[in-house]
This record gives C-alpha cells, sequence and structure tokens, in this order.
C-alpha cells in the first residue's frame, strides 16, 4: 500500500466516517449509529460502504433503514447493486427495491439477464411490477426510461389552499424539485408553479391562475440527449415528461441530467480516442485488453492496406530513397488535420439534428481551413525539404503532396460522422484512430503518386 | 439558401416566434407585444433576437423590459452581449447589466480589454461595480467567480414564521432553488432547510430545528470543476459558497454547473483531437485557422524527427525496403494504443485529484494491457508478415518491434497525462495528435533499430 501521506481531504474524511461506523458497528452501539448515518448523505454511505471490508459489509447494511438502503443503491454502479441486493437476501431486497425510484431500478433490472429480471418482478407487488414493465418498455436512452413518477401534480381548478393539503398529503411523494405540475380533468399538462408561489398566494386563489401555461416539457420516447438540451438550455431544475396523449407521467430531474451529460461527454471522448468506450481507472486489465484489442486488430489490417501502397509503389521508392524520410510527416499531418475537425464535428454534432444549410456552412469552412493550412504547412515543408535534399523539385513534390493531403485529411475528419449521423450508423465507428489510419491510405497514396508522376524528373 | 424542408421542429417553432415578433413590431401593436413576450422562456427571446435580421433587433430591443433584457443576455455568448449593449446604448445597458446576474456580468467584463471593463465599472453603482470588483478578484473557473449573490439567507434563530416574512420581503431576490440557508450571528453558515420543510413547520419552529446541519458546501478558491462534482454526486440544486471565514457569500445553482460540465467535455474532446480549442459550428474560417495552425506547424517539426530517423537507418532501408512496407501500421498502431491510454486518463483525471495508488494502479493496468495487446498483435503480424514477405526472421522483426512499441505507446499515452497534471501544466499539451507524433517517432526509433540489428541475418 502507498502512503497515506497522498491521501486528499475527501479520501481521508471518507476514511474517518468509515471509521467511525466501524467504531459503532463493533460497540453494538446502535443508538449512536441511527443519528450518525441518519445525517449522512446516500452518497457518503456508498463511500462508506466500498471502504468497509467484505465481512464488515453485511453488519453495516443489515443496521441501516431500507428507505436509506434504497437511496445508497441510487448512487452505486449497477455491479455494486448487484453486490448489495446479493448481501441481503432475495425478501429484503425486494424491500429496498420498493423503496427506489423507478428509473434507478429500471437501469439496474435492464441490465439483469431476462430470467433473473422475471424473477424479480414476480416477486413484487402487481402495482410495482407493472410500473416498472411500463418504464422498461420505453426505448433505452429515452426520456421515458429516464422518469421519476415521484412528483406531485396539482389540479388547475384547485385553490392555493386545497392544492397546500393535496401536497401536505403527497410529501413523502415529492422529490424536493421546487416545481408543482400542473394537470387538467384528463390529466394532461396545463401549467406549472413554483412552491415559491404558492407560499405567497391566497388561500384561495385558484392554481389555474398562478400557474405558467407555458411549459418545456419532453414526451416519452424522446431521445434522452435532447431532454437534456432543454433542460440546460431552459435552465430547468425538472422538466415534465408526456405520453402520446399529452398526459403526465412523469418528471425528468436536473440531477439525472447531469450524470447523462458526464456519460455522453465520456462517450465522446471514448469516440476521439478510439473504441476504449466504458473503460475508466478501475477497468480490470483483462477486460480492458477485450474491449480495445478488436479495434486494434481492425486498424492493424487497414495499417497494412497503407504498407501495399508503399509496396505498389517500391520501385519510386528504391529510386529515391528520400521519399520515406517524409512518410511519417506526411502521413501524420493528415490525420492530425483529420483528427482536429473530427473533434469539432463529434461535439457539435451532440444531441443536435443537422439541417443541410449547417451542412453546407461547415464543409465550406472546412474545405477553405484546409486550404489555407494546407498552403502555409505546404510552402513550409517545400523550404524545409529543399534545404535538407537539395533538390527544389523534391521540395515542390512534398509541399504540393502535403497541400493535398491536409486538404483531403480535413474533409475526410468532416465528412465521415457526418455521413455515418445522416445514416444513422453509430457515430463511434468514426474514431480518432479510424480517421487516423485511412488518412494514412489517403496521404500515402497521393504522395506517392504525386512523386512517381515526376519520377523522371528527379 | 437550402430548402426549408430540412428544418427541425425546433428551428420552425423560432420562426413562427420570431414571425409573430415581426408582425407586433411592424403593426405597432404593443398592447400585445407586451403579453407575447413576457410568456416566453429568455432563451426563447434570444433565439428570436438570432432570428431577426440586423435593422429588426433594435425595435425588438427597445420594447423589452430591462429584466427581459438582462435574462435574455445570460443566455447568450459574450460576443452577443457585446452586439446587444451596443445596440442599446452606454445608459440603458448600465441598466440591463445591474439586472443581470453578478456572475453572468463578471464573465463578460472578465472578456472585455481592462480599459473598457474599467469605463463600464465607473459608470455603475459604487455597491454594484465593488460588489463585481470583488467577484473579479477571485481567481478565473474558481467557484467564487461562479457563484450568485440572488440567495435567501435565514438566521437560525428565527421562528418559521419570521422566516417566512423575511422570504415574503426578499422574494425578488431568490432565485427558484428549492432551498434556504441559514446562518449564525457571525454570517457562517449553519445549515440549510427546504421550502418544503419550512411549508409544514409550525409558526414558531425555530429554523434552527427544522434545518439540516451537515451541508455540502464550496469555498470561493476552489476549482470550479470540484465544485461540479460536489452537486453532482450529491445531487445538489445549489451549493453555498463560504470564504476563508467560513461566512457564506454566495450560492452555485446547478444551471450553471450543467453549462460547466458541458464546456469541460467539450475542453476534452479538444485535448483528444489537438488544439481544436474553442472552434465551434460558427468560428470564420480565418480564426479557425489561427486557432489550429500553430499547433500543426508544431507537430509538421515533430514530424520530421521521424523523418531524420528513417533518414538515419538510410542503409537498412534501402537494403531492405520491404521494411518500408510495415512502417506506417506500425508507427500507427503505436499512436493508435497511446490515444486509447489518453481517452481513459483524460475523462478520469476530470477534477479529480491523483493520489499515488490510483496512479501506480493505472500503469501497472496500462503496462499488462500494453502487453497482452502486444502479444496479440505482434503473434499476429509476425505471421501475416512471414506468408507477404516469405521470410520468417523479417515477420519475427516486426512482430517484436509491434510488441515493443504497442508496449510503449501505452505507457506514453498514460504517463505524458498523468506528468503533466502532476506538475500543473495544462493538460491540453497532452493532445491526441501531440502523443501520436511522439508515438511516431519512438516506434520508428525502435521498429528501425532492432530491424538493423538484425540485418545481416537478413
Amino acid at each position: 500500500m502507498p502512503p497515506k501521506i497522498h491521501q486528499t481531504p475527501e479520501e481521508r474524511y471518507v476514511e474517518q466516517l468509515a471509521e467511525e461506523v466501524r467504531r459503532l458497528l463493533e460497540r453494538q452501539d446502535f443508538s449512536e449509529f441511527q443519528p450518525f448515518t441518519r445525517d449522512l448523505h446516500p452518497y457518503d454511505l456508498s463511500q462508506i460502504y466500498r471502504e468497509l471490508a467484505p465481512e464488515e459489509r453485511s453488519h453495516f447494511l443489515i443496521r441501516l433503514h431500507t428507505q436509506q438502503l434504497a437511496d445508497m443503491a441510487e448512487t452505486m454502479t449497477n455491479r455494486e447493486q448487484a453486490g448489495i441486493f446479493e448481501n441481503l437476501g432475495p425478501d429484503r431486497s425486494i424491500d429496498v427495491m420498493r423503496h427506489m425510484e423507478d428509473s434507478d431500478l429500471a437501469r439496474f433490472l435492464h441490465d439483469l439477464p431476462p430470467g433473473k429480471r422475471e424473477e424479480l418482478l414476480s416477486y413484487m407487488h402487481l402495482s410495482d411490477s407493472s410500473a416498472l414493465r411500463t418504464l422498461l418498455g420505453y426505448p433505452p436512452e429515452s426520456a421515458g426510461r429516464l422518469m421519476t413518477d415521484r412528483f406531485i401534480s396539482l389540479s388547475a381548478d384547485d385553490t392555493a389552499r386545497e392544492a397546500v393539503e393535496h401536497i401536505r398529503r403527497s410529501a413523502s411523494m415529492s422529490d424536493t424539485i421546487g416545481y408543482l405540475y400542473v394537470v387538467d380533468g384528463n390529466r394532461k399538462l396545463a401549467g406549472v408553479v413554483s412552491y415559491h408561489d404558492l407560499f405567497f398566494a391566497e388561500d384561495d386563489q385558484k392554481i389555474e391562475t398562478l400557474m405558467k401555461k407555458r411549459v418545456v416539457f419532453a414526451t416519452v420516447a424522446m431521445d434522452q440527449e435532447e431532454a437534456a438540451r432543454l433542460i440546460q438550455r431552459y435552465e430547468l431544475l425538472a422538466l415534465p415528461v408526456i405520453d402520446e396523449e399529452s398526459r403526465l407521467c412523469g418528471i425528468i430531474t436536473v440531477d439525472d441530467i447531469l450524470d447523462i451529460v458526464v456519460s455522453e461527454a465520456d462517450e465522446d471522448v471514448a469516440k476521439m480516442g478510439g473504441g476504449g468506450k466504458d473503460i475508466d481507472f478501475d477497468t480490470p486489465p483483462l477486460i480492458a485488453v477485450r474491449r480495445r484489442l478488436p479495434w486494434l486488430i481492425l486498424l492493424l489490417f487497414i495499417g497494412l492496406v497503407s504498407g501495399s501502397i508503399v509496396d505498389y509503389f517500391e520501385d519510386t521508392l528504391k529510386q529515391i530513397v528520400a521519399l520515406a524520410f517524409f512518410m511519417p510527416m506526411i502521413a501524420g499531418m493528415t490525420g492530425n488535420t483529420g483528427t482536429q475537425s473530427l473533434a469539432v464535428v463529434v461535439r457539435g454534432l451532440n444531441g443536435r439534428k443537422l439541417t443541410a444549410s449547417t451542412v453546407w456552412k461547415l464543409l465550406r469552412r472546412e474545405l477553405l481551413v484546409g486550404l489555407m493550412i494546407g498552403v502555409s504547412c505546404g510552402l513550409l515543408i517545400t523550404v524545409i525539404a529543399y534545404f535538407w535534399q537539395g533538390s527544389l523539385l523534391l521540395g515542390g513534390i512534398i509541399g504540393v503532396s502535403l497541400l493535398a493531403t491536409l486538404i483531403i485529411g480535413t474533409l475526410t475528419g468532416t465528412c465521415i460522422p457526418l455521413v455515418l449521423s445522416r445514416f444513422k450508423v453509430d457515430p463511434a465507428v468514426a474514431s480518432g484512430p479510424l480517421i487516423t489510419t485511412l488518412n494514412d491510405i489517403l496521404s500515402l497514396f497521393i504522395y506517392f503518386g504525386i512523386a512517381s508522376r515526376f519520377l523522371g524528373m528527379l
């Protein structure tokens, strides 16, 4: 183990909490254990759980309340949740699941093998399991999957006093999100009112006169990224979700969106890195290899195509070995401009639908950029190659090749992800390494093609 | 212009709004204009502004209320804000700025040339400008820069009834975030209470007995990414910010955090793409070139180092031209593993402080991964090279070189960003293209080094 001196303040804090929990559990002092843990945030509880040794964990879990267990489980990964349910046994687990938010539970169930999932659902009350089945029926990564049914809806006809009574009765149902949604007689979404406004309303004021009627909402089938964009743009704390008949069926809260935005960003970076999806600091080596290797082997074969281009131009290369000196630079530069363009497109595409005008504008821009970068770098390398190899013609060949390949590289990095997204192919295919490897092939072909045309003159 | 058929539903919606605004402005029908715009979200107003022609914009702006203008400006980029203030003239602009949130205004002022900034500050009331100067005194990207002073703080000694009275008086001050922070007699942060809890409290219940005492908070100097992490982990809607003396001086709301998380993600992707920082779909070509070119020219020179390695091994290459066939593949593959490792580290480093144990674990993992990937790809390429070139020795040389370079590539991709972050160098330097280009050099050196050792035997 490394010296403790490298601990961050946060790790120290968690260790102190875990130490205290250990002490209380050992002394069997449960009169102190309850108030101590009640004050802790679910995230802190999960950190303590992680800090405890496996044999201490069950003692810890057994002493927590069902709601605490449910809240803690919600902050954990699916694998950790499975570990906890394993520890708790089937009866207690079902009990904890009933206290979890439907969207969190649906995410856990979704990743289970179908047999195991059905078994768990069959243990539940019919009303719980049918709500979950509805949720699991929405497409993955849709707003429907993400929403919670823990919200309070008011009726437009109610008075402020009636609304307060209603809220008081359903207090345990509500997330503390600051808004209350209003529905009409057919459960259709009609407006939104804040606790704050209700606070200052006259007792007999109708909710209808208090509420804002223009509500930003999501539909159950909407992509979660689109829902995230709405929450971000309109600076909302929650987004109501309606079904096909405009009936309010759930809300999405901003904390779920924050998680999504972070994981979408991880996906984008993985895309740029190529195939490294779902690998983090804690992924075991064998799993990391299994996730990276297929991609690298594909790239290896594509890389051999570059080799066969060099092979094809073997005679040219034999006559002027100096051409090989500039090979890595030309291939590398083409890959680099390609990756730069890719970075722009990958983030730009995020949750945005492209119109023809945006695409044309972008293509024109990138073509211009490629041209300007190509001319600058081409001129520079002509001069360098001339002084290095003493031949203006060789310098010119290399400069013109670089100009051509940089334009091609920029366009490849722009077009491939655009075309893929147009045809709804998973844009993860257009990763940085793929663009780089394809640009290798194109650039070598152009370079040797130009060089062999002028071979006689060299 | 492209056919309208490619419009997204959102673009259609904005166009309809803009159409309606145009109609109302043309008819000079301001009795309808007010209620129409009052119902719109600031983001919609900014979308309408963008849709309007330059000559229509001033008519539009002139008809909006100061608070509407302020809210709209907050949803816009600095460049757009400058355009609006230009349009409004100095007096009205100062008025609008006074209605903007301090953190948004500080962001705008921060990007102005110092002379212009001082001029604007000098126009303001002393109390406004000194608050802004304090804000601008915190380091960029700190929690202090991000916080707003529009929040209501309660006193621990107040009763629920007194608290409600206090809230009623300062209603316009509060963001609708759902919580109220509690301070003690020295303005030190003492707890947090939700509107929801206050709602159901007895009139004479002390705030002290209602509040939760364990509050997650940020300090003014804390990095904004760390604040974002706290909000995400603890699923908060707002985070109180305290100064060195533990006094509550502002709050950070989750919508600001969402913006930060998105822009951090953009930075990470730009990092992977290399130097493409701050380039989006709307960046003009010349600016995009200016931001990309310096980086590419640097890479060009580094790429020439690869060339000089090939030059150094010219004799080897002349004797076995077939070595050139595998050059692009070996260099490419080394770059690819490097980029994959980089992607893991870039996201892993996000807002996290590294401990020695994490670093060692990661390095061991990546070394193992490099070894396993190297052995698999090395064996594969040995077989391929043998069948292609008919020489087992050549196959072996290429296989061993690939094994060695893949291990090196993985370690480079892991170590460089870790070392940079350890020495607090802007990790943007460790971009994907830089790692790829460095790996080019290393891999060619290893490849030709191994090949020339075995040259006599070929």
